[in-house]
């Protein structure tokens, strides 16, 4: 069942490593097929070296284990309130990368301060409050789903256009319409997480780019205008 | 047509990646037949791994493509500003390139702090202002080199000395008599941005090389008087 | 003799240069084996790449050669001072890793910024206070391991909670309950002090992830509760 | 004729790449034979991944070539200014690796901060005053290695104990007392130039390594007593 999402599923996993975004088993990766309400994770705790198709979970979006041997990935519960409150995403990666768990550590969030960010993020990625004593001690992974989307929900963001969060004290989740676009995501944040530290090391009165370049920028390559690459449907999707 | 050309601008790009300059499709060289008029240039967000040679695009310096499947890179208009005003140059490398990124995100020009830097450029290079609203919404691409061109002439760079321009909130142009010289540019950029950042976190009350050994440095190995190298010429080439 | 436990040994020695632990000789990894007190460690000076099953020697516990042709590492007395007063250790590496060394020179304690850290260790990671003079001229390498023991006697460290320490000046030593562990634990310190260095760098102001949540994060690993990954207790052993 | 010297120098030469200390030709080792007084070193300007052992140039201590049909590195007399004074060294390596670089455009000289630094230089690295523009007009090179010299010896120190000098506005020399211990020395004081930098980003107020550690780790690797590795001779020499 679901054989292709499974694959772009263990796909997506086994391009962390080679993308350096993880070390050892800190990452995850999870797709939905939208008309089961199926979602397709990576067991916890499996080594990337060793990850094989028929270690992947399925489950359904209470948390069911529907398919396979192995226990889900401990934040499944996070994917799953995404899942479920963010309708057009079809994946979703956690990872602790350098760049984005340094600027989650250091509760910050993550303006926009060149085309580089603009191209895939419209505008500031906010990085969470802190969970509450309560939360943590509660049902945690849960939680830290809710947060999320409270975040958003909040500062009036669209997930949509800003597919990334970075979680306070903890590190990055982005989401995207495939499990492929969440891990390209993944991976530009961690890259303008780092542009943007050593930009304010250079200059510490820099503030967000111009709104009207990060129109542009933005809307070069997604949207209905769109005129970056063969075909942006096929790129952007 | 243009096969020898083509030959080194595909392999200026492939380049990019093996020397870290890009993530993704985030690159692109071209290259000038000035005989012709004809500019050689990477297609649109296609992939490095997958890019082959008759994947370029020729287009005139007006912007016609003269021969190609696909569609050429966004950043084209610029490259061709960039060709009508540059006379002497035969190549153009455009990256998001981290280092070169940072010093553009920060707004600020790159200065001369050692031979390293001297022997490439002859001096500080420059970052633009930033757009304004009208050249953004109107014709972006060619505003940026036309941007580029007016930030030589009021500052008075010759841009054969310096081969190089950061774009404010944007990323790195070089160029050069070849595409080959103008990846070597890009790389080098690349490097004394990273040296510059990390010097000014060391001492920041350093300011510009003594006038003396950038001069030493850059003629060793530029100019009629070329010592550095088996055959100055080829070297400079 | 030891056949097993020098594999393991060895293999981790190995390991050092693949997570990049390690600049030509700077480091060592052993194992005890506690039925019989004997101890296996890396001998002095040997290059990685050269390195074999028959090159490792077998000390006891007051650092008697049992075993082997080759000089034990020069490290050995420390390794030995630590698997007498830490007795449920039982693997030891020392390195002088980049971001461990940054943190040991520049004198400080590594606080717990975020779940990476709390993950694997149950709290700040001290740094020890520097040698006295009689204590170098003496017997140098075993007052390393003095210190070390001192350190987390005098501040109340549980030495299996916190896996780790970083030594004046000097570099980090962690240790695990195999030589394996040890090595990850390793990798994650390294990791970590990259973390907290450049998320001090982006906010000064930071101090300690939220108790709840080091508790959180450190127990869902660690401990009766856990629940990362397929069988807690393989994965933490 | 030098062929055992020669195979020496090319390795070194072969191995700037592979320890990422230059970026295309920017670096160049020599070795010397003291019986003739003949020194073999890179030609100028030829990449690193086309250089064979018959490349190799043979001069003697006044510059004049004896053997080779290609022109020697522009640096060569700076290398025979070396040898010249410092009669106990066999082989020296420059490059503009990225961090040494860094603090010679900082103008700084590099303190001891750690054992790292102990266990192979004796003390703080100099950087040199900047040259005087008699100095780079009139025979640079040469003016380059008197000035390494001069900052030796009007500041006490010795070449023997503290393998490398930063050189103002430029980058790092090393030596030792042949070409592979100097790359040694090469490859050690870029990784402690990276740890220093680090180091005091971290804790602006360290100062150098406490006078007793600092002997203690020299003095364990070098000299009548030491005790590290299999063959302490073998290893230093």
């Amino acid at each position: 069942m679901l054989e292709k999402l499974k694959a772009e599923v263990l796909e997506a996993n086994l391009s962390l490593p080679k993308y350096n975004l993880v070390t050892f088993t800190w990452g995850n990766v999870s797709g939905i097929d939208r008309d089961s309400g199926l979602v397709v994770i990576k067991p916890s705790g499996v080594e990337y070296e060793k990850l094989k198709l028929e270690d992947l979970v399925v489950v359904d979006l209470e948390g069911n284990i529907v398919e396979g041997q192995l226990r889900p990935s401990s934040d499944t519960k996070t994917h799953l309130v995404l899942y479920k409150h963010f309708s057009d995403i079809g994946g979703i990666v956690h990872t602790h990368s350098t760049w984005a768990t340094i600027w989650s550590q250091a509760k910050k969030d993550l303006p926009a301060l060149g085309t580089t960010h603009a191209d895939t993020f419209y505008g500031t990625v906010p990085c969470t409050r802190n969970l509450r004593k309560d939360e943590i001690e509660s049902d945690y992974e849960l939680e830290t789903g809710n947060l999320i989307v409270e975040t958003f929900k909040e500062r009036n963001i669209d997930p949509n256009a800003v597919p990334a969060s970075l979680v306070d004290s903890h590190g990055p989740f982005t989401w995207g319409k495939s499990p492929r676009k969440a891990l390209e995501n993944a991976v530009v944040l961690e890259e303008v997480c780092k542009l943007a530290s050593n930009t304010f090391q250079l200059n510490m009165d820099i503030s967000s780019i111009d709104q009207n370049l990060l129109d542009k920028h933005y809307l070069r390559k997604h949207g209905k205008d769109a005129y970056y690459g063969q075909n942006h449907l096929l790129i952007n999707n």
